[in-house]
This record gives structure tokens, sequence and C-alpha cells, in this order.
């Protein structure tokens, strides 16, 4: 593949769609989501304003959207087919989950013979979901995993998920997030629980004769929460403080170590 | 836990939503996934026909809605809390992308010391999101996979989406999905096969003698779709036909081989 993204080889066709809130929904999901190719079946009604407007930012994606009266003409030149469905259906072929139809889908993309492949991804009519015609020209059925009881996403919503799903196929969740903290290094954690374990002494808090699981708890406590480094910092300065002026500290501020060390 | 589903201890919170079409929105897609605790933080225009028409079949989600002044209040007797984040941030805990922060969410409902304990997810403002205040009032960011150049999902969407890996982290995606097909047997298929190739000689199609690579790649075909037990009885039953009048069809129908094979 040549392409930068393989996103961009899926079509998004959605069939009939009675409401055009949710064509600007379906666009703007399909961006957030990094996908840019939308084909519409003979929609009810399109253009419409209710459609830029749930668009928000995906007004490009609405633009280019291709219009078509036909399924079949939505899906010339795609080389696999996948449908959307709520319901399972006596004469199509096995259902895939949501997550494995969407690896399914990317994996054609990734390994078609021809480089300018496309597949793509198919939703019916808000009310009715996809016809047993239409379905028959779908390689196989996807299905949401949903509440048995209440089945009904939105389509936009249905969109969405499965545009989130091929992202995640796609590779394209990037990096892990972190929050850029600097984790403190065990030494570090060693030198606070030191400087702790002194100043709860100095400070008449802990009696090292008798010092019960005082330290433990603490330790255990830290250990969860894992220490940056500029949190050791400042616990470290917190200390530091604390000790200094540790004869009136000691006599006014310190707790009975009987009532917090079970 | 005594609950029927660990979905029941999970609370949505939308804080601070400006359009209450979102918050229908919402509770249709925490209804189509299972979850059925919505909170709602000052919203702006509550309770509004607008909402009641987006949620659809939904609107025991918004009946029951708790409605309440500050996000603490709507945290109350929560034991671990995610906010929905579209961008980092410096000062908050390390980000969980939306498939292992829902995990986490379902490990605490799971694993929880108490069994009424209960969890939230916290969905900000539409166009700001989460303050920096509200964030701090939750033990980890969450941050749903998207298009960097343009990750504004709609807040319905994302509660779906959110709420999609919620009832997958609860492993409740149900059994696998089938078109309820049998398979055929080998020894069915190889029945097949046998009949095939006795018609296709019969027939003038195939020449014993040169038999090339025509029966591999028709084995090769028929086992990449994964014959079912009543195709294979199809296709025997229209071989049996096309037997019967076999001279006249082999004269007439029966195609160069040597066009076919090659």
């Amino acid at each position: 593949m040549n392409s930068p993204s393989p996103l961009e080889h899926i079509r998004i066709v959605l069939s009939r769609t009675s409401h055009p809130g949710n064509i600007g929904a379906a666009a703007r999901a399909m961006k957030t989501m990094g996908l840019t190719k939308l084909t519409l079946v003979d929609p009810k009604l399109f253009p419409h304003p209710e459609a830029e407007a749930r668009a928000s930012g995906a007004a490009d994606v609405l633009a280019k959207a291709f219009v078509c009266a036909t399924l079949q003409e939505a899906l010339r030149g795609t080389v696999l087919v996948a449908g959307l469905s709520a319901r399972r259906r006596d004469l199509a072929a096995p259902f895939r989950w949501a997550h494995d139809g969407a690896a399914e889908l990317l994996a054609e993309v990734r390994q078609g013979a021809h480089a300018a492949a496309e597949v793509a991804l198919v939703f019916g009519n808000e009310t009715s979901g996809l016809s047993n015609e239409e379905l028959a020209l779908c390689h196989f059925p996807i299905m949401i995993p949903a509440n048995p009881e209440y089945s009904s996403l939105n389509l936009g919503a249905a969109v969405q998920l499965m545009c989130y799903e091929l992202r995640l196929a796609a590779g394209s969740q990037g990096t892990a997030p972190s929050g850029a903290a600097v984790l403190a290094t065990a030494d570090e954690v060693e030198g606070f629980h030191a400087h702790l374990e002194r100043v709860a002494i100095s400070s008449g808090f802990l009696d090292p004769s008798q010092p019960k699981r005082l330290l433990p708890r603490l330790r255990r406590l830290f250990g969860r929460a894992r220490l940056e480094h500029e949190e050791v910092s400042i616990l470290r300065g917190l200390l530091t403080t604390l000790e200094k002026p540790k004869l009136r500290r000691s006599a006014t501020l310190a707790p009975n170590p009987r009532k917090v060390d079970p």
C-alpha cells in the first residue's frame, strides 16, 4: 500500500437514510476517526441544512460525499463488503461482532492484491435496517454487541462505533497517552521513606521502640500511588520544613500515634 | 456482587450539558449498552422535549436521571471516577485509552470491597469539555483514540462509544453470533468433490487423461467457502440433475476446458 492510511480505503455507505441529521452525524463520526469516503444511496433529503449542522467540522466529508441511486452502484470497485445488522438472519453468512468485522475489513485493505482495493461498510435505513436484498450484496453481516432488550443504536452512533473499531484495527490509536510524569526511582523513594521515618520519630509521632505497623502502612500507601520524581521533591521539601521547628510542632501538632496506628 | 450486571454499578455523569438533544442521545446510547444510571450536573435545559425525542426508546433512563448542582454531589458514594478528555493535561494522572479505562472501571466494580460500590464516568460540556477543576475530581482521565486533526466527537457519540467499551469489558458481548449454519462434514465435502469430478468427466468438461489443475482449483474454492451441510445437498442435487441428460448437455453447454483451466 502506498496510501498514508488504510482508513482511506474504506467506504462508509448509508443506504436510504431518512433523517439528514444522521447523515451529518455520520460524517462527523467518520472524520473524528480519520475516515473520509462517504457514499449515500438514495437519501431521502440531501443536501440539507440539518446534515450540515450536525456534521459540525466535517463539512468537507459531506461536500465530497458520493450520492447514487442503488447499493450496487455504491459498491462498484469494492472487494469486500460488510453490512450492519441488529438481528440474526437465517440466510446470511455468519455474523461478525463489530471488533472482529472491523479487523477483517482492515486485513483485506492491507493484504489486498490491488493497491487501490476498497472495502465497504454498509448501514441501512434508520427504521428498517438493511433489507435482505441489501444484505445479500454484503460478504458478511456485522453485529454491534448490545442490550438484547433495547438494541436500537442511533445511526450516527453506530457509525461512530464502527469507525472507532476500524481506527483501532488500523493501529491508529497512537502512542500510549501519558501525563508526561517522570516516575521516581527506587532510591528516591527509599530516601523519602527514610526521611519520613526520621521526621515521624523526631516529631514524637512515632515511638521507635513501639513502631507497630505505621511505617509499612505508609509504605503501602505511597507504593500504590507510584510516586513521581517531582512529588518526592515536594514531599521531602515539606518534611524538611516540618523538621525545622520540631520542638514546637511536636508539642502542638503531633497526633497520638495510638489513635492512628491500628 | 449480588447484582445481575456490573453495568448497573456505573454512573454516567454529564456535566453542564448545553444541548438537551445530547442528553437524550446519551440516554439512548446508555440503554443500548445496558447502562441505566444517568446523572446530570447543572444541565442548561432539562427536562426538554428534544431530550425526550432523541432518547427514543430510553425514556425510562431519562425519567430516573438524577439532576444535581455540582460534580461533587454527582460523585457522592463512588469509589472510582474517570473523566473524558480530548486533550492531554499537565497535572492530570496518566491517561487511559477508552478500552483500558473501561476495563479499569469494570475491574473496580467487580473487585470492589463493597457490594454497593459505584464507579462514575464523567463527560464535560460540549464546547469546553471537563474543566481542570472537574478533572481534578477524577482518578484518571480517559481519552478516545481519534483523528488528531479533528478529534471533536459529538457528546452522544462519545457516550455511545464508552458504554460500548464498558459493555465489552463487562463481558456482556454475548455468545458468538452465527448464521446458525451447520457446516458440512469432511466426508460430505469429499462426497461432493467426487460427484463433481464424475460430472466434470462425464460431461466432457474434464479430460481425465489431462486433468491439469482444474480439480485442485475447485477444491481450493470450496475449501475457502467452508461448505455448509445444506449447501452440499443443494450442489449435489444440481449435479444429479445435470448428470441425467448428459449426452445433450455435454454437447451444448460444456465449455472448453483449456479456456478455464490455466
